[in-house]
């Protein structure tokens, strides 16, 4: 039997995390979507166990022995060097924090989950409250454990960083503060010029739009656009999400209005931008520390591209309007182009995040940003959040929730203790513009495309700029790599102030 | 800190054993009735690398020491006494196997599943050949490892005794052939007569019955004996099958004919009776080594218990005719009971095993039961199974398969590499009969309480008699305390005389 390389080593050990990560994956897919209402004590055992098997294997010395025998061997610059790259920064992490601790997490998370469904359904902030301190109290546990992992050089790290680190590894609060600074004070003036302007024709995008109609409409837009079906899946969940299992198990997630077929039609089209990404990363890799998503924030570009930079284009109405026709025949006036262009980018100041437009988006992420910070910060409590958030919305969007699962409870993250995570819907949001304008600029023209169900086209690009990289290369230089300059706010809001002077002429 | 008794220490390792069990029955079910169908090889990773850790779970030190330590302090006959039985079983078969043995079965398993459901859709045992051989030939290296822990003194055990014992424990080959025997040489001139008697009119259980409309028949049935949805739910499966997660979490699968009434509605009230049992599992014991089901025969006692002795009496028919005139008004005959009921107890050799009649259900098993002792004495070889299963068909019940797939591919149960686990579906029928007997000796007629809504009292008496006691008692001292008598096929044999002396006067 021939000698195993480090590198064998190494993917022989990670290949046993990423089954417990897909494990854990599908017990949370199956909590949201499938399991039934008395499943979730005994759920929170077994996601505790799973979590904790998980964590004996990322601490364990010959994993850590691996890693180091690979380093010892990489070049820079080479894929090997990214592996060890990926798998330290899981490695150090997991060795910083006791199993005790990661198992715990685990059944709070699961439990949060269950709470946070219950109190959304009853508007009961107080039900959800106990559940929600103990998420807190374990992530400040989790986060005093890890901040003395961050480097140090810019100023002292804060618990919140630790957090927002690992869902976006390298971002810092004091980074994003200017980036929400220039964001609310770009945009705010823009939502105050277009409240002063007439207001834009909804009406072809609202009436009465029959849930099985819009589940077709919904998948026929996520195939045209290249998710297979073969290798995902489409099921309602009280919050929308994307879980990738694996690049050949892709599970989308959505929830319809009735009366409005935006939130169900972009619901679909943000999760399967997730979930071309999830398809997209290289296979040759997977069970590899470098197999995975390389940070949220690039995923979220790739779900707010799909989302709003291809869905609200007139290209992508013209191609889906036989459909629409087709599936909608009592509401012509969604398939009218024309009329329905304008109804898709209404700015208006709205109470729930994943419905916003894409101007008020970024005052709904900044909100969470400053509440999550306070919260972590001591300034706020677990039982002030609900008014602290309807003091924020009041204050930054003008609007205040009547209904508490409208307001602090509108979101699933909280519940799966996911603090850091918002900010990097924005970061998301400001890369989707900055990479469409690259490929716009690589191959022409989109919108015919799209109109002429060609989507292959940006695929192809996005698979070849960001998808097939998967972790072997850090969020920044990716982007920059593919773009061609730094992650900066100038393309996002370049694109927002000709939408708006478009449709309100302002 | 109080110092922690054995029992303590075993129920904390045992809970991590229960939960990693937890979690490859959800990829299971997730596997048969969620996942996209490219999602078979990352699946098949996952299921080793569970497998892997419960292997390693079970066979630590730790948990061997804790067991020891609870059989130094248990009494006979105490709850904590079966603890050990009940551990010491698992432990000890798990230390005679590898654990990259325990690994590659679980791998196999799922490819076996993916290869069996693309050759039965196909028609193509070729197709499911090199699975099915790779899993006979782990399934040989595990009964090897398994073979001397059994018991010797009534002759020495053979291969496919290590394999029937992990299905129903303490069972041996040469005990049951004798009662296939008795089974055969009673039912096969009961067959035989039948055939000569005019037909029974089966048209008020045939005619067209829209499947969304069978579901709802399911599970008005389902619910109504008593199955708890809040703690299960009921998906479609190529094969149907139930699975406890937890005694809060219990999931039955369904297929259906859109011409038959009762392929659909006798597999849900089938599955049903497993989730009965599970459901009924002590709470108290679960994630304890006796909190789980005690063997397959007692579990196969109840879905045939709530499918036959149940499901199809007149009682329950009559029960069932409201629903069934407003589900299927094109259909008013399945409502009409004494029309129906005869079509219930139809006897004609047929094809397919799941929807076998009472009587010729046994030859099935029977022939199953031959074929594999065959397989594993190497006296039939892989290839040689569609003809060798043909051959007991025509022989046992007269006819053949024109379709591999009503034939050698029909069961789902050897893909999983299950061999030895269809006799435990006859002595299951024969557990169902006495227990039966005994609960109406014990509550009187129990149809009348049926037509009047009454499952409440068959259910408490089994819950009382089977269901609470999990492995605290083995299965032939659980019989023989529920029934009075050891297990035997008087019951089963002089119920189905019975019916045919009704049905069709012979």
């Amino acid at each position: 039997m021939p000698r195993l390389t480090a590198i064998d080593r190494l993917t022989a050990l990670w290949g046993e995390v990423q089954d417990l990560t897909a494990a854990e994956q599908l017990l949370d897919w199956d909590q949201e979507t499938q399991m039934p209402p008395a499943g979730h004590g005994a759920r929170s055992d077994v996601a505790s166990t799973i979590a904790g098997l998980k964590h004996r294997a990322l601490v364990s010395d010959a994993l850590h022995d691996s890693v180091e025998a690979c380093a010892d061997e990489a070049e820079e610059g080479s894929v090997l060097a990214a592996q060890v790259r990926a798998a330290r920064r899981e490695v150090v992490r997991a060795r910083a924090v006791p199993e005790e601790l990661a198992r715990s997490l685990a059944a709070a998370r699961s439990r949060g989950f269950a709470a946070w469904r219950q109190a959304r359904s009853s508007s009961d902030f107080a039900a959800f409250a106990p559940a929600l301190e103990e998420l807190v109290t374990l992530r400040r546990r989790q986060a005093e454990a890890l901040v003395g992992l961050l480097p140090a050089e810019d100023g002292a790290p804060t618990l919140y960083d630790a957090m927002l680190d690992e869902f976006e590894p390298g971002a810092r609060a004091a980074e994003l503060e200017p980036l929400f600074a220039t964001l609310r004070a770009e945009l705010t003036p823009l939502v105050a010029a277009v409240a002063e302007a007439p207001p834009v024709d909804e009406s072809p995008l609202r009436g009465h739009f029959d849930p099985a109609a819009q589940r077709r409409l919904g998948l026929h837009a996520a195939t045209g656009v290249g998710f297979e079906f073969d290798a995902g899946r489409l099921d309602p969940a009280a919050h929308p999400f994307c879980v990738g299992i694996a690049p050949s198990d892709v599970r989308l997630t959505w929830r319809w209005q009735d009366d409005d077929l935006r939130p169900g039609l972009f619901g679909i089209l943000h999760e399967t931008g997730h979930g071309l990404y999830e398809q997209g990363l290289p296979a040759e890799l997977y069970r590899t520390p470098a197999g995975a998503a390389v940070s949220l924030g690039i995923h979220e570009s790739q779900s707010r591209l799909w989302e709003n930079h291809v869905g609200r284009s007139r290209g992508v109405w013209r191609w889906l309007a036989p459909t629409l026709r087709a599936l909608f025949p009592d509401a012509p006036a969604a398939a009218d182009v024309d009329r329905a262009w304008a109804a898709l980018h209404v700015v208006r100041p709205s109470l729930i995040r994943v419905e916003a437009d894409e101007v008020t988006y970024h005052l709904h992420v900044a909100a969470r940003f400053e509440l999550e910070r306070a919260l972590f910060a001591n300034e706020v409590a677990v039982g002030e959040l609900p008014g602290a958030w309807d003091d924020l919305y009041r204050s930054m969007l003008g609007v205040v929730a009547d209904d508490v699962a409208d307001g602090v409870l509108q979101d699933v993250h909280w519940s799966h203790g996911m603090f850091g995570y918002f900010p990097t819907y924005s970061l998301g949001s400001l890369a989707a513009a900055q990479l469409y304008a690259a490929a716009e600029r690589d191959l022409g023209p989109l919108e015919e495309r799209f109109e002429a169900d060609d989507f292959a086209t940006l695929l192809g690009w996005l698979r070849e700029r960001v998808h097939r990289h998967g972790s072997l290369l850090d969020a920044g230089p990716l982007i920059e790599q593919a773009t061609g300059t730094p992650l900066g706010a100038e393309a996002l809001l370049a694109d927002l102030r000709g939408l708006v002077a478009e449709v309100y002429g302002v």
